[in-house]
């Protein structure tokens, strides 16, 4: 295979699409440094690895030697994402633009090599247009096809209103392909809309169009739902250690190999292999424990991945922590859930007073650790195992 | 009656529609004077007497004391068609949009009290305005409203492009009375949605709205399709007094009470009455007559429609000229109509040489005058009544 084949290879892994693969070949065949282009919506500044799986594959473009742009969305953010949502957004301020960017930065840094790497800002370019220049832009595209993207078709069919300025956005986001002369745009499989429409509009402004690569969805810990914050199914990147590791050790098998092709730097080869390997008899929880540690690193160090593992192995390895236990998933007011009712509710006691009883006691832990103080309240956001006595478990998740 | 009942009796002679008349009477009770938008495109400064049944009801509201706004909407003119699709619609330059602003200026003042006229430049704040500013008042209307739009619903269901700035055009026209904070916006029937956009987003900027007045579009000569200069069924305002005059008289006695209720300034009571006196014999060509003189003083001068009249009385009564003849319409080439091809195919003559032998003998009139040249071509526009000998007669457009 030549270096061309290998680093199309290597680019085509864990892809929805690749449109269109020719001219991607024919651009690699320069030998230069193509311009990869990813937005960023300045909404969500707290990356999770649902996130990580594009910029992941920024990071492959970076190793191949491109140049990577990290656009932040900052003027479209002042306007609303209409994508996938079902109403009109309300806009950000200016200040609360400028500070969720800086939080980008801190983050994707931990993945992205920063010599080879160019924030931009659309507001840079967006914010000195006149009314003048997007009305000239606002021409070279049609209403009809506009209406064609799933989510405003769905809108405009069932009678919910679609503002005028929503349509402006996916040709903004387009504007800034022209505007850095993207030579390649990465986004996830429901931005493929918005990433053709930078395509069209290249091409409109005479410059060769940009190759567009789709990436899924990941999935959370959930194995269903796509990750988000707002499902609480996420791994954040800023997790702490143990955090992060015990999240890890929770997927199922399937998802694990899922999470091995989109989040792993390994080659596919030694993920092959591993495979194989259970096929054989090996035991997943040990290739999960070095996908977790992989992730752990990434985003804190090889020592703490260390140090997680031996916390999670001697939690529930050592403590004889069961594998199997109820899942258990309860709803707290504000101020908390109260620990004794905790218990109550999630089957561990048969009444508050026993939970009481055994607190005082000293019977009663939290992910390992023992809990002296009956009043405590568990946060809404916790998913840990509850233990009472030796043999009484349940892993517990607060909304 | 009150005076108030009576403004808004005269108000509402000959319009269409008066959105909503509740709040122009309360407008007017305010006894203040009002701000009375009527908006112009600076591409077409020939006005014609279509154009004036607008002005007119512009001066009437002069007449009650209020102010009139003559907006020429030069923004969009300025900047052409972005899509590049009509070549004959190159942007405008400032200094075209500035002389075809005097030239309306010398025309509207013909009806209009310059004191109580102010003309404005929409370019004037949308030259201004940011990307962003219109976005923001792109928010403030949905697709789905402005897809109610007539014509922009039969090009979306009749799979004609509609580009997107086209969109913004209304949102544009109707800013215009946010930004002069009108009371009142005049406009055809035809401009009916772009009026009620601009009463919407008033609303959105916390104004009162603007009362809505629409205007039916005025028959040409023909009585049948809207007047307009390309349809050749038209008076223009700066016609010569013969020619104006004359084309009054050659509308149907149908049409003569349609342009008395529009056109002319005489009270209602008077136009019945003279109605009420045809019903009893008088003749509807001494009536047409004051019609046709009206219309000349108001645009020449009383002592142009005396001569005019008599210049009409001198070649139609005297010359013996009959009433009824044949209507007949030829195309021109770009050079003209060779006067005695034209003999020919009106059905005058036989054949060019007996039209050629004719005018040699003088016998060949156009509008009562003598022609000498044999070689003479008839420009198309040329709307007269063609003479041969005694008893041949046609009245022949060309166009």
């Amino acid at each position: 295979m030549t270096d061309i084949a290998r680093s199309l290879e290597l680019i085509k892994r864990g892809t929805d699409e690749v449109l269109p693969e020719e001219l991607l070949l024919k651009k690699l065949q320069r030998q230069k440094p193509l311009k990869i282009k990813a937005g960023f919506d300045p909404t969500a500044p707290d990356l999770h690895l649902g996130h990580t799986v594009l910029i992941n594959k920024l990071r492959q473009f970076q190793e191949l030697g491109h140049e990577v742009i990290f656009l932040i969305g900052d003027f479209t953010g002042m306007i609303g994402d209409p994508t996938g949502k079902s109403a009109t957004r309300p806009p950000l301020t200016r200040d609360e633009v400028l500070e969720n960017a800086k939080t980008y930065e801190h983050q994707i840094f931990k993945i992205l090599d920063p010599a080879k790497t160019t924030v931009f800002f659309n507001s840079s370019w967006m914010g000195e247009m006149s009314a003048v220049d997007l009305i000239q832009l606002a021409a070279k595209h049609t209403v009809a096809r506009m209406l064609e993207r799933d989510d405003f078709s769905k809108r405009y069919t069932g009678g919910q209103p679609i503002a005028i300025h929503e349509f402006l956005y996916p040709l903004i986001q387009g504007y800034d392909s022209v505007a850095l002369k993207a030579d390649v745009e990465l986004g996830g499989t429901d931005q493929k809309f918005n990433l053709l429409v930078g395509r069209q509009l290249q091409e409109a402004y005479d410059q060769e169009p940009q190759v567009v690569i789709t990436l899924p969805i990941l999935e959370g810990l959930d194995g269903v739902q796509k990750m988000s914050k707002s499902l609480n199914n996420y791994i954040g990147i800023t997790d702490a250690p143990e955090e992060m590791f015990g999240k890890v050790m929770s997927i199922s098998d399937d998802l694990m190999w899922r999470y091995f092709e989109l989040l792993s730097f390994r080659p596919m080869e030694e993920i092959d292999a591993m495979r194989q390997g259970i096929e054989q008899g090996d035991n997943p929880r040990d290739v999960k424990i070095r996908l977790a540690e992989e992730l752990v690193e990434r985003f804190h160090s090889r020592e703490q991945a260390v140090k997680a593992h031996g916390a999670f192995v001697a939690r529930f390895q050592k403590g004889q922590i069961p594998d199997e236990m109820p899942e258990v998933e309860l709803t707290a007011d504000s101020g908390g859930y109260p620990i004794a009712n905790l218990l109550k509710d999630a089957a561990l006691v048969k009444s508050t007073s026993e939970a009481i009883r055994m607190i005082k006691q000293g019977a009663v832990k939290i992910d390992g650790e023992r809990i002296a103080d009956q009043s405590v309240q568990i946060a809404s956001g916790t998913m840990a195992v509850f233990q009472v006595g030796k043999r009484r478990f349940a892993r517990v998740s607060i909304h």
